[in-house]
Parts: structure tokens; C-alpha cells; sequence
């Protein structure tokens, strides 16, 4: 019986994990502050993505709710909003619908303000895995993902026939191991343990050198590895 | 005729160095602000490493020079400094000296304090490679080697048979060739030019990831790769 998966977030990355987990066979939900006025927006994104409207009509079995309710049903939470709106997103789903689940945090504060190439809005001496851990402390904060793009998350084949590296940060020894087990189902093959949510510090930072590299070749379609 | 290698540094990392480019053919030299203090010390470093009088007994053939005597001889000059040594060094070398010669910029800025993990002293809004280029406007910097341990800098062959990504960073496309020529001759295959000097705060970034990688592991074995 796979476990239910409630996204944090109804953007693009929301959606095209929802794609991957359902055609993997989870129960899958994609959530936002309010549903009818998300449903009502068609606005294709930056990217030239369709609006989420428009998505949720090309994939009716998807259900958008409320974060409240993706947080309350889902029994692994996915942390897919954008960096600036994760704290409040997950402020607004609850602390007690939270509870003491499973957040899988891919989140990364890019700061778009004052422009291109985003900047981090905290770095170095904190990270917004460790920002979501201290206002949720009973959350079990698996920050992981974050260090590619979202095409790529559950289909790590598509990039150099999967020998890339995955990194993984998280206060909860279970937490990590039943992502890790989640990750390896997906078909990672090399996912590494940094250690505590404090080691987000060091994938967040990945995203200055990512970002460039996007600008520079025009496309997402690349992914780290550490060869040793 | 190769030219002459003034290395900005006398430690660890400044030998390492020598070693390779004496071993390759080049005439190079080790500078260090004073230097009968330097060659005095036999104290070893926190990794075990000889002190440089130690190395320079051993490899008397490399000569050990003041920071500006090393600037002034050096064709292509190599900042091995640490990172918050840099820009004194560079200022001890002086800006006659330093002239609009090559500087490879390999030093991060890495803050020791307080304690380990070291965070960065510059980051997200600027970065070393910067702050040296802005304090000597004629200088022709190129940030890259800074994403890897000092033994694999110019064998890059020993870390998964050379199959790994280097980083450069530069305002001046001339001086981007030359060392990536310089580079390519001592073995690496893929050198991505990021662009101008700010993108040097993509890869001092890395740094957040390597170093605990490296306290993960207990050895600085490894290298990033971007794989696409």
C-alpha cells in the first residue's frame, strides 16, 4: 500500500512531482491557500508551463486542496512551494495537521529581488531547511532534491543515465531512511548523507552555482555529482 | 619556453603547487611576506604536512621569495594564499608588481571561526574572486581550482580518471584562454567559463558542500562533476 503524498505547493514543481509519484501508483494531492482562485489562474508560468488551471484540467484525477487539508491527509509532505512562500504555506497548513510526519523539503530561498541570477535569501550561516525544522520542531525535515531541476527529481535516468549524486540532511536518522528507501524506489543510486538539517547550508549553496549555470546554457538538463 | 610561475602563498597548498609545475617544466617560485620567518618554521600543518622549512629543505630547486619578488618574476601568478590572507598578500606584492598579469585565484573564504565547519567570510553578494579583482582593477583574474583538493589541482587524472568539471571565472577573455590552455595541458577536460568575475560566487558556494563532505568522510578525496 503506498503512502499518500501531500505537495506543499500547486506550481510547476507541484505539479510535475504529482505526475510522477501518480504514475508511480501514490495517492497524491497538490495544495494551495485557495483552491478557487488558483483553479481560476490559467497564467502560464515563467517557463511557458501551463497555469495550474489549466493543468488541473488536463489532470483531473489530481486533487488540489487546501495545504490544511494535503497536510492532514497526506502521510509523506513534500515541501514544493517557492523558497520566499514555504514558511507561510506550512504556517498555514498547521502545526498540529503537520504533526510529527515526514517533510520532504526541495525547496531553495532564492531571492528573484533585485534580479537575474537570483541571490539566496539566507545563507551561510542558516538555511531554509533548518528555518522550516525550527518553526515546525516536531516535523521530521528531509531536505533533499533540491539540487536539480524538478524534470529530474523522480527520473534520475534522464540525466546521464543516473550517475549523478543526491544529497540528503535531516535531524531524523528514520526520516532519512525511509526517503532514502522512497528515492532508491525512484531509481537514485547514489544519495549521500550529509548529516543533520544543518548540512542544508551546503546543497541551498549549490543553487548560485546551479542558477548560472542555467543562464549560461539556456536549460535545466544537468545535475551534480561527486566522483570519488 | 614555459614561463615563470609566482605562486602568492608558501603553504601547504603553495608547495603542492610548486611541485606540480617544477615536475611539468615550469620555473616557478614560492613567496611569502617574510621570508627567513617562513623558512624557519618547521611546524607541520593541521593536516600533517611538513612546515615549509621542512619542504624547503627537501626541494632546496624551489626558491622561496618575498611576495612582491614573486609577483614582479612570475609570468602567471597564482594566488595559493589563504583566503583571509589574500588580499594583504597581494597588497605586500604591490600593484607595480602585480601589473595586468594573469592571477589564478584558487584561495576560498573560508572563516575558521567559530569553529568547524568553516562558513564563508564572503558570500551570495560577493565574493573573493571579486574583492580581489576590484582592489587591483589591472590584474586579469581568473577564478578556478578552487573546487578541489590542492593534490588533484594539476592531476586531475586521480580522481575518477579525470572524468570531472573544473569552474572558471574572469572578466578578461584573453587571460580565460591562456589558463585554460595552461589547464588543458595539465590534463582537464571539462572547463566551464562561467562568465565574468561575479560567477566566481557560484563556486567559492561549493565550499559549503565540500567541506562537509570532507568532515563526512575524513578525506578530501573527491571532486564535483556536472554531468549532462
Amino acid at each position: 500500500m503506498k503512502k499518500n503524498i501531500g505537495i506543499i505547493g500547486a506550481g510547476f514543481v507541484a505539479q510535475t512531482l504529482a505526475l510522477g509519484f501518480g504514475a508511480a501508483g501514490y495517492p497524491v494531492r497538490i495544495s494551495t491557500r485557495n483552491v478557487a482562485k488558483t483553479l481560476a489562474d490559467t497564467t502560464p508560468n515563467g517557463y511557458g508551463a501551463p497555469g495550474p488551471g489549466v493543468f488541473h484540467t488536463a489532470h483531473p484525477e489530481i486533487p488540489f486542496v487546501t495545504f490544511a487539508e494535503a497536510a492532514a491527509w497526506g502521510e509523506i509532505l513534500i515541501n514544493a512551494a517557492s523558497g520566499s512562500g514555504s514558511l507561510d504555506a506550512l504556517g498555514s497548513a498547521g502545526t498540529a495537521n503537520l504533526g510529527s510526519k515526514i517533510l520532504i523539503d526541495l525547496a531553495n530561498p532564492l531571492a528573484f529581488n533585485p534580479g537575474m541570477p537570483p541571490m539566496l535569501s539566507v545563507s551561510n550561516t542558516d538555511s531554509l531547511g533548518e528555518q522550516i525544522q525550527r518553526a515546525f520542531p516536531q516535523l521530521r525535515v528531509v531536505k533533499t532534491l533540491n539540487t536539480l531541476n524538478c524534470a529530474y527529481m523522480l527520473s534520475p535516468g534522464a540525466i546521464g543515465q543516473g550517475d549523478t549524486t543526491l544529497f540528503m540532511s535531516g535531524n531524523d536518522a528514520s526520516a532519512k531512511k525511509e526517503v532514502h528507501e522512497l528515492l532508491v524506489a525512484f531509481g537514485w543510486k547514489d544519495v549521500i548523507d550529509l548529516g543533520d538539517i544543518t548540512t542544508a547550508r551546503g546543497t541551498e549553496e549549490l543553487l548560485p552555482l546551479w542558477v548560472r549555470l542555467m543562464g549560461a546554457w539556456g536549460h535545466p538538463n544537468f545535475q551534480f555529482k561527486i566522483v570519488r
